[in-house]
């Protein structure tokens, strides 16, 4: 028997079938087909397939296009499957992050045939793994004009808050050198953790920023996350390395990010080994004005990175807006309000049914 | 055909003869049953064993006794066997550190029918490994008696200088301890690593002691000896461990040296991880002046930690003296002058051949 999925299910019913067939990254195949198969049988709209990422668009030739987007895949089952309801709460692996998302994009998908925007869906694959293998940047290189849009709303958890753009990271490994000796003559050697003091001192001194953009108050922070050194308990280290996060705000490219890392620890050994760019909130942009006007509240700044940024590298402004709770995202006990689930569906609804003043 | 050693042979070509039979600690049995063999055949010598330590003892009745040790285990042979002899210096696992010292340990044994000063020979099994398998740590607990004496001479490799005593070594962790969160929203976290930096600065302010302790002035160090904290790459480190190595002179004991290095981080978390007590050199002793005279040359204090300080632990002076390079020790292109070895047998017979004055 295939695995089907009934979109006519009310929102909070349709979240738990979809929990209940697992997709831990990699093995999102019996989630997809059973996606693709759901937006087949829908005549309004066109639907693509690359992997195990599936995109739905309509295409009533309206003055805006916008896109929904959700990962289909979650981190691994720890002992909380199959989903249960308690209290008006639905618990279980993905329920948050972000199956509570797709399920409102599939029941939008359904709902809306006649939209007052064409509306792009797009499902994609291994977000919650190493970011070469995630399916929307695959998508955003090989099929870029799957992704067009003026605004894209990325529905991942945000507690039903509107989360403007991210904030992007970078990672650098500061090296302090030395030179080895046994520990019992240590004044022939150079200790190379102790060399790390300065490095240290600049980060304890750091005042980060908390610049505005497009209205929006981002919030930086440079930390180490990591130190190492050590040969064995009786030798001088002769390498100590300091790796460090910087997570930096919407105004500043990857490049200029990395310009002031290696300002901040001039005279060091820097090297960069991760990054990823920030995204600009765009809420001055008319068709996210209108969003927000619809789905209500008033917007934040988004901290931490998401696949935002890979919208927003394609030109197209985008936010973070979802019932889940972030902050119960990758835990066993993750769960999400039905109610929270019910709200957002009509708020999108809400939007999306309207025509662009 | 069993391993037989031939100890009136010279004593560079014995060296080569016992550095040819593989004894990595642990597997030293064919070689401590060849050494017990060829003591047991000489009749001035009582011959003792415990597992693989063999002990053997003049008893003259002399006014004096003194104790010749050595440990019979190599580290690890690396590519570095058999041994070969190249411009007056042989090479191979062991040469230097220490079967020289072993060789000329026997050549004495087989030698010395009416020494000045009874003698005991002591060679162990196990000292490059744990300190918990050392084969001398098991002597001193289970057969004191046979490690009795007024001296004692370790013949480690010192390059045919006596250095005197050792030093002391203990090491500690200092752990400092933080608050896990999402770098992304660093503040609501506390950095570990970042609460290392006062860790660094006492150990960058650290002035190290060189104080005279009968006579040999000592050298002091506290040292990192490692640094290791984080969790991931976007999370802020709750716990950073910093090890530090205090090596200190024997006018403090371990008790001292411990408290010394609370004192030193008073305020900060520290846990004592292992230590083994430094040993005085004990040259003040008229047994320790007469061998000083005998084999000449200026003492130093020994920096290292050794196995005097079993020795020291048990009431016996002690001293450091053998033909072996301790700078070639533990390495592949290890080599011992033969001059030196024949060198140090000459002062060591020229010494127990005379009566105490």
């Amino acid at each position: 028997m295939s695995t089907r999925l009934d979109l006519t299910q009310d929102v909070g019913a349709l979240t738990a079938r979809i929990v209940d067939v697992e997709s831990v990254s990699g093995d999102e195949k019996v989630l997809a087909d059973a996606v693709e198969e759901a937006l087949r049988a829908l005549p309004h709209l066109r639907v693509d397939r690359d992997g195990e990422s599936i995109v739905a668009r309509t295409s009533l030739g309206r003055a805006e296009r916008v896109v929904i987007a959700g990962h289909l895949d979650t981190v691994p089952v720890a002992g909380n499957l199959p989903s249960r309801v308690e209290d008006g709460l639905l618990y279980g692996c993905g329920t948050s992050d972000m199956k509570s998302g797709v399920a409102v994009a599939l029941k939008l998908a359904a709902a809306l045939r006649e939209p007052g925007r064409d509306v792009t869906y797009v499902f994609y694959d291994c977000e919650e793994i190493a970011a070469e293998r995630n399916g929307l940047l695959r998508l955003s290189r090989d099929h870029p004009d799957w992704l067009a849009g003026d605004f894209a709303v990325l529905m991942e958890p945000t507690d039903g808050e509107v989360e403007g753009g991210c904030q992007g990271t970078l990672r650098a490994e500061i090296t302090l050198r030395g030179r080895r000796a046994h520990s019992a003559r240590s004044w022939f050697g150079v200790n190379a953790v102790h060399a790390a003091q300065p490095v240290l001192e600049i980060l304890n001194a750091y005042r980060a920023r908390l610049p505005v953009v497009d209205g929006l108050e981002y919030h930086e922070g440079l930390n180490a996350v990591a130190i190492r050194g050590g040969v064995a308990g009786n030798v001088i280290p002769d390498e100590c390395v300091v790796t460090v996060n910087y997570r930096f705000a919407p105004d500043l490219t990857l490049e200029a990010a990395q310009a002031h890392v290696s300002e901040v620890f001039d005279g060091l050994e820097v090297r960069f080994t991760d990054g990823a760019p920030a995204a600009r909130p765009g809420l001055t942009h008319p068709v996210a004005a209108a969003f927000l006007s619809a789905v209500g509240g008033t917007p934040r700044a988004k901290l931490g990175w998401t696949d935002v940024s890979l919208f927003s590298a394609l030109g197209v402004p985008a936010v973070n807006y979802g019932p889940g709770d972030p902050n119960l995202a990758h835990q066993s006990g993750e769960f999400v309000s039905l109610e929270k689930i019910t709200d957002c569906e009509r708020r999108m609804f809400h939007w999306l049914d309207s025509r662009p003043g």
